[in-house]
Order: C-alpha cells, then sequence, then structure tokens
C-alpha cells in the first residue's frame, strides 16, 4: 500500500471478539477476510461456535494477548468485561462497539479497568435482526465508525482501532464521548423511540384497519422491531441526552396538536394561523431530511 | 375470465383522469395499458401533455362523457372539481383518490354536487417523489384500494370504481368513510408529522453529525420528505382524527421523558421504576411492528 494512512504503522495480527452476535461476529468475518486470527468469545459458547462456523474466526481464549479485542456487547456490561478480561490478559489494547460512549468510559475507570489501552468505537451499521446468523462481512463497509479517545488513552490503542476499522472497510471518524453519545440521542436513540411509540400504537388495532397500511408505516417503524432488552440498555446509558431531545420533540408536537385545533376554530384567523404552523413543521421536516447523507451505495 | 368478480359487471371502456401528477399519471398508465381509452386534463397543460408522452393515454376532454372519471388532486379541492365536471358532462361517474374521504364528500353536497354517481377512493400507494416523470403502471399492484360509498351512492358508480380498482391491479376494500379517516389518521397521517417532527430537529444540526446519521434514521424519517403543500391539504382535510393520535402519542411521549428522568433519581426503586416502562414501550411498538403486513411483493 502506497497511500498513507494513521493505521499503517500497526499491524492487526491477532483479534478477539467478545460477544459475538450480529455486530460481533460481523467484525469477525471481516478481520478472518482480512487474514487476521480471530479469537471468539460469548458468553454462550454455542453462540461462539455458530460464528465459527460462518467463518468469522476460532472459538476459545488465545494463548498469547492478541493485539486488539472488540467488546460487542451492550454498553452496560462494558466496563466489567474491560476489567475482567485486562485482568485475564486478554490483548494489549481494547475497543468495543457500544450505542453510547460516556458511562462505559466513566464506569470503567472507577471500576479500576486501565482505560489508557481502551478507546472506545461506535460503527455506524446494524439491522433489526440479531445474533451470528444475521452477521455480514460487509456490514461496515463506507460506514462511519467513531472512535472516542480520551486524553487518557494511548496513541497505541488509537491505532490499533483504526486499524480495525480500515479492516472492516469503514470510515473512521475520532470524537469527543460527550458530543458522540448527544448526537446519537439525536439521530438514533430518540428516534428509536418515536417510532416505537408510534408502532406501539397499532398493537392494539383492529386487523382490518391494518390493511390501510402502506410501505411508509412500515419503513417510518422499521427500527422499532430492536430487542427491548438492548435498546432499554442503550437508552438507559445515554438517558439524560435522550430525555433533552424528546422534550424538545414533545414541544413541538404540542405546537402541532394546538396547529390542528385551531383549524377548527371559528375564527378564519385561526385557521390561517394554524395551516401556517403546520406547513411550517412540514417545510422544516423536509429541510432537515434532505440534510441527510445518502448511504455510498446499497448494502 | 371464468372467476367472479363485483367489478365484471361492468365494463371500463372510455375514462378521464383529472390531475396528472404522481398517482394520476399512474391510473393513465395502468388504463391505458388494459385498453382503456383514457383523456388526461390538468390545470397545467403541460403536466398533462408529459403524462400523454409517457403513455398515460391522450390530452383534452373527451367528445362525450366518459364512463368514470378520476379527480387526483389534494383533498380540499375535489369538491369544486367535482361540481364542475359533472356539469359539463365528463363523465357519468366520478370517484377521487384523496386520502381523505368524509369532508370531500360532506363539502361536495353542500356546493350541490350531485353524490350519487361519486364513490370516493384512497389507493394505498405513492411515492416521496411527485409529478408525472415518478409515475409507474404497476404502482398499485398488490395494495389495498379503499373505496366508501355511502347510503346515497348509486350501485353503478361503485361497480365502475371497483372495475377501476380491478384494473389497476389492486385490492378494492369497501370501507365507511369515518372509519377511513380515522384509519389513516393512525396508520399515515399522525406518522407522518411524527417523522416530520424528528426530520426537523436535523435542520440546525452541525453537519458533522449528520455522519452519525445511519440507515435506521433515514427510513423513519423518509416519508417527511412529502410535499408541505400537499401534506398541510391532507392533514387539514383530516385535522380531528390526526389530532386525537397525536394527543394520545403525546401522553405517551410524556410517560417516555418521566422514565428517563426516573433512571437518574437516586432511589433504586424509581430507576427500576423506569427501566420497566421504558421496556414496556419498546416491547409495546415491537408487539405493534410485527402486525403490520408485509408487501405482497418487492415494488
Amino acid at each position: 500500500m502506497s497511500e498513507h494512512h494513521p493505521g499503517e504503522d500497526v499491524r492487526l495480527r491477532t483479534a478477539a471478539v467478545v460477544g459475538t452476535g450480529l455486530i460481533g461476529t460481523s467484525v469477525g468475518l471481516a478481520l478472518s477476510a482480512r487474514g487476521v486470527t480471530t479469537y471468539l468469545l460469548d458468553r454462550d459458547p454455542e453462540v461462539a461456535r455458530e460464528a465459527a462456523a460462518l467463518g468469522a474466526g476460532r472459538v476459545g481464549r488465545p494463548p498469547h494477548p492478541v493485539d486488539l479485542a472488540v467488546l460487542a456487547m451492550p454498553p452496560s456490561v462494558i466496563p466489567r468485561a474491560l476489567l475482567e478480561h485486562q485482568r485475564a490478559g486478554l490483548a494489549r489494547y481494547f475497543t468495543d462497539v457500544g450505542s453510547v460512549k460516556v458511562p462505559p468510559q466513566r464506569t470503567a475507570a472507577s471500576v479500576g479497568a486501565d482505560i489508557g489501552c481502551y478507546v472506545g468505537g461506535h460503527p455506524m451499521a446494524g439491522a433489526e435482526r440479531s445474533g451470528p446468523s444475521a452477521a455480514r462481512g460487509d456490514l461496515f463497509h463506507d460506514r462511519t465508525w467513531v472512535l472516542t479517545p480520551s486524553e487518557r488513552t494511548a496513541p497505541g490503542a488509537v491505532a490499533h482501532a483504526l486499524e480495525l476499522v480500515r479492516l472492516c472497510g469503514a470510515d473512521p471518524v475520532l470524537m469527543d464521548a460527550a458530543e458522540h453519545d448527544r448526537t446519537v440521542a439525536l439521530t438514533s436513540h430518540a428516534p428509536h423511540l418515536l417510532a416505537s411509540l408510534i408502532a406501539g400504537r397499532l398493537a392494539g388495532a383492529d386487523p382490518s384497519r391494518l390493511r390501510l397500511a402502506g410501505a411508509g408505516l412500515r419503513d417510518t417503524t422499521r427500527i422499532a422491531l430492536g430487542h427491548p432488552d438492548l435498546w432499554t440498555d442503550i437508552l438507559r446509558s445515554n438517558a439524560a441526552p435522550v430525555a433533552e431531545v424528546l422534550r424538545e420533540v414533545a414541544g413541538e408536537l404540542a405546537v402541532a396538536v394546538a396547529a390542528l385545533e385551531w383549524l377548527a376554530d371559528p375564527d378564519p384567523a385561526q385557521q390561517d394561523r394554524g395551516e401556517q404552523e403546520l406547513h411550517h413543521l412540514l417545510a422544516l421536516g423536509v429541510t432537515g431530511r434532505e440534510r441527510l447523507p445518502e448511504p455510498a451505495r446499497v448494502g
């Protein structure tokens, strides 16, 4: 490779994936395909064997510390796993793929883990389905993969995590952990909860009414299929930033309801006001949606 | 055809499409492909010519009344269009494709239109893009197409509209107009406004933060790309049922925000309560989403 790359100076020869669900197995598939010897661990050995059978690596602990371990588990269990696997000498450096970055980092320090050799990570990829069978080696291709080093993070941890991102075909973005958490509250966690609320309204609806559901409703509520256990964990770990976004949405929702009520007012001026307010909210939605980057490719 | 069908007794030989946008042009393409002589009218003659060039029919008024005219325009302008085209003798029977059914029917009667030869209709199909160029002859294939006859609707109007639905390859559903409007408030109009509110939060976000937007957010906010003028019209026409759904969602949203705040409470019992409430909302969302019928085929 003639092109300079931040991860070029380090080579990832060995890795471990702890937690072989959708994301962990996809990491294992990507690394194994690029020649990295990858060890697979899961609290359920059967799940690790399933990932290994798909080509994500070999089951079990490595004989010597690997270059980098990837903790692929819900945010709340990352600190304890980091401490435990550091003490067992699993790897020189650690990263994770959790959707929230401040609390794991803070708790890891407080439980006594060495956070110098750890850097938080979050690939912007996923699927509604979970488990190894939903994994794909190209899951991270051209996706953003955030890394959140702190002033205490060793340069070697960042370099090895950048090499992981490169081998997975993703685009690395370095970001402050708190900024990351506020951002995903806006782009992922609050939208998830709102999609769940919309989908929840359908739970009690008469089946004949659901025949009128179209592609728009299916798209809008697709993320609500995410696993409630995992998402409770994510929302709990990022509660304050998510609550802040949702309070703002609640304020806008109150305006929308008021605007709809003004339309029924006998005073034409109130009707006009309601119509203008609705038009403003809808137009702002178009503006916001048009700002979203389109995916580089399908898949 | 050996299979009995409610629309079998009538044959649609001639039709008119008034308003050659996405839906109207798609109707024209479907009817023309099935051999129905179709006349295309639009307040902008250039748009009608564009639809005709795509194969949706011929531009201009028919020399004699056609069997059925399809009014493909926003709900608020349907009553006046119905009255005008009835007086001009455009067709024996009329239907429309508007997203709301009670107000056009009520207003049509009050402005003096003959609502006996009119039956409301609403195909469950669409696209974010608008205009003739986005039209497709198979847009309605295997989609639900609601018809809302009243006790004043002539049987011939229903029979001709059913034949239209059949020729477009859609599945007809007969439904009370008020029930239709309450249902689409739940399945389409309230979700649209909520998607607009979520998308609107992105309008002022820093571009670097939008790099963290993934496929989930794109799906959830896709419908927010709908045209603000059309959607203001739809929401205005169905204001009371939409407001009712949104008030319920606002109540659930307040519960969700409270649950997130309980998670930060020093009392572990409050934290548990918050977690349980969030899990309940998320699980209800999964239940509701799983009830949605999947499309019969892609496209």
